[in-house]
């Protein structure tokens, strides 16, 4: 196989968790990647920064009113563009010096330039699962049309693409999608209406944004892992488990059609799937902490518990639906997360926020594009006034 | 890729454990496999039931002096050759009738025939360790100078063999080889001094032969497979490693220079490391029960105890010295285990013949198979006083 290093990445969330992270992996693989583009919503100084090191074409701040902070700071690096706002993200995305994008952007704001991104040819490391779960048909649509590849980033999606290479023609009996269960694993339902926000942002296992933290606490990021899955991987509903397993070892499984399970485990340390993302086919050696088993003597599994965390229950329910159902269910579940980060809201509010909007918000079966957008605006607006009601 | 089937296998040592799951794999596939041999050191009653389901071309009972029997049973079947003897089986397992030949003999007696299959360019279904842990380097070498497949029935090895697939331009930085422990884990060696013939054939996971029940018993198993995983996957001895982990769900795993771990799970069950080297590289659909985690709630893992269990450190100094170490730890071996099969000798005495056998031996550093042959010999008898002092 020919070597295709060095890869030309462009980094969509460059300031977040994974952002950060995938810079790290660039930086201890010198040689290996060069970085065209960065972006970030709002952090700008940590944008500017990460262009004095990291040398791109085209910096994108999200927020305009940041833009001449930005200009300003990178006026003596002429070889960097500073450009701001969403329109150019989605062109920044589509341009020619780049062979793969990395989305890490937080939510739906991922959709419009991962679509221009695919239109343009590039290989998608994906890290935002909002692009699959709003639009998966369209997306997976988009991917085979245009030849490029959908390469996954959050830890079970990358363990689940590691199992499958070199088993093409053995089709999938199931997936097994494993689940830490989060800080709340094992409490009822009148224990979690009194749960924290900073109970919430604590994590047992995984260092994340505060979106993906809450959403992994209300098992919410589990469902939207599981409408992931199935267009990651071209599955149907029932094809999809969920296996609660607290130590986070085992990231995922995949049963083939003669029984046979293959899982990929490891430390939970989201490097290893971003660097994968980024140097596939090829591994890159590192010096990443290794797992031992010694450390982990003991791996246990249990059931998710569904009727305390309904937000599982919802994703799957949603998944069923189809059409926009998994956009209204991901729209809302935004605007109910910011509500709770915001502390207008309870953890268990949250679910009732997504569930009322599935039954308000009109039911679409086979959205187009610019119907997900307005379903979502929809949604957005529904969910709000939700929400409100119970600030 | 063009399919492979029907394949025409050929089943030395077809009455045994893994023979019999061979038959069952094969009349599980309708239309996917022929059988063009079967063979037998002694079970000539069920020999000749087999070839009268499987109708194939030859058939070897290993014991001359039940020759005769054998050719009266199947008289009314011309199209099924009888023959008799090793040379008689060497000579089949090279026959141009068969694309794949399944070793499924016991210890040292797969080597020739193993040697003639691959000179024949026949793909061998490797279940009979021994042959690559006397002679890995010679039989390695041949496989590579043949162009032949080496499909590994071992669980543990088709396990990471499993892992390997899509792989091939990854080294492998470790892998772990897995152990239950057998029934007598956690004893000391005061306890292990006690036990008996009987306690020692009962596994608790594993259904096999007695042969290896007790090489499980003893972790001699395990040592062999750790020398057989050298030369199947081509690695230094420092990249092998034993866990003991008593459910026996994970048969196997394999580390990559990234870090990340890919393993095989399932149910204990023969058929599906039979059925995947004979099917390779197609899973074919079955029923065999499947894995569930509610039935297994928890995986637990710990270190080997090797002082205890003397064997495993044995196998693994022999694999360091290489030349014909392993070959005489595998015929002493042998010996020892038939003794304690006749109650001749103790459980820990079984170590002591292995461990005088490989003292008195002498050691040649770059064996010819002749050297094998000669080692083998000397060792069986060297052991043979060893086991007969403490009768």
């Amino acid at each position: 196989m020919p070597s295709e290093f060095p890869k030309r990445v462009s980094l969509l969330g460059s300031t977040g968790s994974i952002g950060t992270q995938a810079l790290e992996v660039v930086r201890a693989q010198p040689g290996r990647f060069t970085v065209t583009a960065l972006s970030a919503q709002s952090n700008a100084e940590l944008l500017v920064q990460q262009a004095r090191e990291f040398r791109p074409a085209a910096v994108v701040i999200g927020d305009e009113s940041k833009y001449q902070q930005v200009r300003d700071a990178l006026a003596n690096q002429p070889e960097t563009e500073v450009l701001a706002g969403a329109a150019a993200l989605t062109e920044v995305a589509a341009r020619p010096d780049t062979d793969v994008v990395l989305t890490a952007m937080v939510g739906y704001a991922g959709l419009l330039p991962t679509v221009a991104a695919i239109r343009a040819g590039k290989d998608i490391a994906l890290a935002n699962k909002e692009t699959l779960v709003v639009a998966g048909q369209l997306i997976t649509g988009l991917v085979q049309e245009h030849g490029v590849r959908l390469l996954p980033v959050d830890s079970e999606h990358s363990a689940i693409f590691q199992c499958l290479v070199g088993e093409e023609q053995n089709p999938i009996e199931k997936i097994v999608l494993t689940a830490s269960g989060g800080p709340f694993r094992g409490r009822s339902r009148e224990q979690l209406a009194q749960v924290t926000k900073a109970q919430a942002l604590k994590h047992p296992n995984w260092d994340m944004g505060a979106k993906i933290t809450i959403d992994s606490a209300s098992l919410m990021n589990k469902g939207l892992e599981v409408i992931e899955a199935k267009w990651l991987f071209g599955l149907r509903n029932e094809q999809i488990e969920v296996v609660v397993h607290p130590q986070s070892i085992i990231h995922s499984l995949v049963q083939f059609e003669d029984g046979s399970l293959k899982a990929q485990l490891g430390l939970p340390d989201m490097k290893l799937p971003i660097q994968y993302a980024l140097g596939y086919p090829q591994r890159l050696a590192n010096n990443f902490p290794r797992f031992r088993f010694l450390d982990y003597p003991q791996f246990t599994f249990e059931e998710a518990d569904t009727s305390a965390f309904r937000n599982l229950a919802l994703a799957f329910e949603a998944m069923q639906r189809g059409g926009n159902a998994p956009c209204i269910l991901n729209a809302a579940n935004e605007i109910a997360v910011a509500a709770f980060l915001r502390d207008e809201i309870g953890f268990l509010e949250m679910s009732d926020v997504v569930e009322s909007s599935l039954a308000r918000v009109s039911y679409l079966a086979a959205p187009s594009l610019q119907d997900y957008v307005l379903t979502d605006q929809e949604t957005r607006r529904v969910a709000r006034e939700l929400a409100g009601f119970r600030a």
